[in-house]
């Protein structure tokens, strides 16, 4: 930490195995590399293979920390494995994709300049000397507590990015509402209002894990298991529901809007800048920029791959379940029903 | 407030006007007693007309407070009034519902012995002195300010009390999973983690509310409007859904299940202790408790009457839909669409 | 069949067992009489043993006709048993449970008069001559074939009969939006709108079914399992979502409602005349009618039945969803994706 | 018709307006042109003015057939107009944007060379001769009848083909599940029987519309309005939750998977083809079709203009659940409430 601070470093965390067959553990599958695990043990450190995928920023961090991805039991020591390497280090392969806003040639915005970098990083024969290595073959539960602490930061941060996602949803249906001269209808307020009980529940939810967060013998404070994956779960359950909003109150214009050309050209921009117009005070470039924005958001790659993320980014709800379920007192609930019932243990 | 302490008095807020035509204003009724309203000044004090419905335990304070329903605008004058009388004062009607749980004679609990009571409240041109009147006649926004006021404060108590009914269900529904031998399938885990959510992002709203809240002039806390309204719209728009999860758990029998004597007659009892058997560790009697249990829950008056009171009590969603939209911060959202369209104003 | 016709008798089919516990297979239960089964096979019939739960009607049907609940497997031979036997034979023990409508002592209706009967049908030790068994010990897939082609009509029975349980509920919002001056606004009209579509797509799903019946070698047309599966499931997984518009559109009344008697009683019928009112064109009786309808409908023991009866009867979604997936031809799907990814096989 | 068949023509149907301000009917825009009308009328025709919006295949029809886009009243008389023309007259004009697949260089698959375009249909003081106007300046309700009779066959025909969309969600979702080993999980199958249940109420609502159809005047049958819009409402409501099923199903890697270059090149081949396994049996670059796939449904501008067009295309929900609730017989449901709860006329 104080060697981070110091060098003003940063780090991908490198933890979503490829997984191969999702019906078997680590060490069932025919390709004992498809979980990142450690293939040599030497005096001096231990030689790793396998490759992480999903690795956002991989492509820019200094670092790149390792991290087991899932509970392991006995048969998986092998891959009980953490460990911080630079992400140049030889034997790190990263092969990228880059995701970018639909570009914009004559109607820019600031938005459309940035995209996001996913990484799958490969470990080929990758040496790792001892110092840096965090995990090498402890026994259960070891690996798991790992997992689950990382995502549980990781999801903790979510209650509070996500609903800033949300936040742009929002504006982009109020704006357009707006326009639209829809603003003041029943079921136009109904919709804006489960957008905002989407935004503000889930960052409810990261409130209430940080107040009644623990502080761990490290001093660290851990956020609230269940608090926080609740959180993370109402966004990643409720995003394709997010859009379905926008594109209900936008229309289909974010589908057929013509190209940014059209409104320029000398040929076409009076008929576009007739015909795009909605309430009469709204001047026509305003009412052009927020469909496009809206077409950017969900008619784009960049959109698309938005929602994917708002769903398995952080884990997915299905992830959430479970450590809500492994982790909730469901015996303290049963008391209160056998109570009610009049069943004496 | 101190002569309620010293007296340890209790009292039951009298708000719901039973409203008439929905589509008229209070002033706009063809009979003008359809929403509480001031039909005399008299030099010391008020008569008033009219009734509150859904008045809990109005049938056992020793108060009633009244309280307008709703914002009222300049030709409602006479229906901004607010007080406070004795529950057995002259002019002081009670019509009373009460909601028992459905009666047990054999295999008694706890909790049937215990309902609670609905009143309209009927206010039959009821003197109110002048001590004992906080407003009259107020203009705008003066009656909509306390009704909201009122409704906030409320509503914040409801996200304690509504996860503890939630808690109830998810008592229920993981027990009768233990007892049927499906605790562990995966299906049923989503489903208690469903009602975990709901359970527990209901009472982060209200952590995240109280964390928030602002001193009034007054010294009292003042919970958040926005945290507090999503958290009573959540648990409002999910009360049906988690009885259908019981439902769902359960099985048919809580529709069908034999009556209490026929698991104590010699006639009938070895049939039904041998077929209501489901886990073989597990009692007789304790399954059919539990079965009776539920059935009292989803299948009773109480039952039902219970889930009305999910929707409606302390305000439907629709009502936080109105106030969420009223008083969120829209215009801060749109400044985001706009930013990111690069729309300037 | 010509013997029934003849003389003109009804029978229930007893379908459902009591199954146990619900982890494990019927010769698995610790008790063998979990699931209905031969105990002994005679020259001239086999004594049956086991109970069937939810049987409508069984006692007042003239036949019980007995059929296995579910696919049997090899080690279940004992349990693949069907049979037809007078309701009243030796051995027949009904065990029953009336659903009744909440009575009504002063504001009489049609319905409040009938209710609906369900049995635990025990066979104990049951002696079926040979002639009265249709099935005994077959081999898979004979039992499963049986079970399902019970459940095929039933299910498409229920296509039919489903949506006028939805016409009840859809009348009953019709109307009590009509009353209270609501019934043109946007969100009232989308909430009858999904009502409409539940009963009408139900009923599409049986008509579709019936037209693309197959003629089997019997002669009987047997329904397409697809359109009847997707219409009963639809029907499953709305009704609690269907009461809840009921009960959002009617607001708290149906559980605070006076007793009948204050309706009638002279010191209190003037009150509750007065201020049950809503249109000023509905008398108050009519108003009060509908208003007790809705709570009968919804908060009453009868109301709770009906919705368990709406996810469970006839086969839960669950078992729709097993059928779908069991019956579908999911390789024509898989050969249009492959098609689209240019994956040649 | 005649002409049509005799010459094998093709048209599309312009219907939807621009709209300008949606809280003002056609003749109270500020600009009166956003809405096509007759801006003169001669002897031998008359002079169209105006835009449409959202016309599928104008750009390669020879005629377009000019409809009216709503019901209109005796203001909007001018607005009451219909046509057809040739696609290249004068005064029309075209500005078209091109939805394409995003393209693909080394794994070609037979879908991604086609695309669809949609224009904005301009009128320019178009002169329509009087033997191809078809109404103009009608009274209501005629303008109305039109629209609706348009909306109605376009919905009917798209209980056909909506499903068909449905059928490559399904099938690139059962496939997505064979190659990743969850085919078999009870989450999976419910989630598939999703899938299958949407497309097969939407089927079964056009079959049912058809059989119910009525024979008009001139021969041609109409099919069912309820039929017809509770189907294609249901396939409204579902697009976006069928687009997250598939998300869920496929995981992250429709967002984050790398170039198609990168399963080529020599230097990146062998990592992509180790890690992009999932079941031993299937080969690379089969699953990396498989994914490649899903990301072109999903993750890419014509994915997301695929699931706008679920949504809007043919009529949005709105204007389905507006036509169901304008055209149902709710006063036969209000009798039956009004049976069951004893009121009489």
């Amino acid at each position: 930490m104080e060697w981070f601070q110091k060098n003003d470093l940063t780090a991908a965390a490198a933890q979503t195995d490829v997984k191969g067959d999702r019906s078997l553990r680590p060490f069932q599958q025919k390709d004992p590399d498809l979980y990142v695990h450690v293939v040599e043990k030497r005096d001096d450190g231990v030689v790793v293979r396998g490759a992480k995928n999903h690795i956002t920023m991989a492509a820019y961090a200094d670092e790149i920390i390792c991290l087991p991805t899932r509970m392991m039991i006995e048969n998986d020591a092998d891959y009980s494995v953490a460990f911080a390497v630079p992400a140049d280090a030889e034997g790190v392969k990263l092969i990228t994709h880059v995701t970018n806003p639909r570009p914009r040639t004559k109607f820019k915005t600031p938005v459309s300049e940035y995209g996001f970098a996913d990484s799958f990083v490969i470990f080929d024969d990758l040496f790792v000397p001892n110092e840096r290595v965090f995990m090498c073959g402890e026994p259960p539960p070891f690996a798991g507590l790992l997992a689950h602490m990382f995502a549980l930061f990781h999801r903790h941060s979510y209650t509070g990015c996500k609903p800033a996602v949300t936040d742009m949803i929002t504006g982009a249906s109020a704006l357009v509402a707006d326009y639209q001269g829809i603003a003041g209808k029943t079921h136009v307020r109904s919709k804006l209002a489960h957008l905002v009980s989407v935004a503000e529940l889930v960052y409810a939810a990261g409130i209430a894990s940080a107040v009644t967060a623990q502080a761990s013998s490290s001093g660290t404070f851990v956020p609230d298991t269940v608090y926080t994956n609740v959180g993370r779960r109402h966004a990643g359950v409720n995003i394709y529901h997010e859009s379905e909003i926008l594109a209900d109150l936008v229309g289909g214009l974010p589908a057929t809007l013509p190209y940014e050309g059209d409104f320029v050209s000398p040929d076409t921009r009076p008929y576009m800048e007739k015909y795009i117009m909605r309430k009469a005070d709204v001047p026509a470039e305003k009412v052009h920029r927020c469909f496009r924005l809206i077409s950017d958001m969900i008619c784009s790659a960049a959109g698309g791959a938005a929602a994917v993320a708002g769903v398995h980014g952080g884990g997915s709800p299905v992830m959430e379940e479970i450590l809500i379920t492994a982790t909730y007192d469901f015996e303290e609930k049963k008391k209160i029903a056998k109570y009610l019932a009049g069943i004496e243990e």
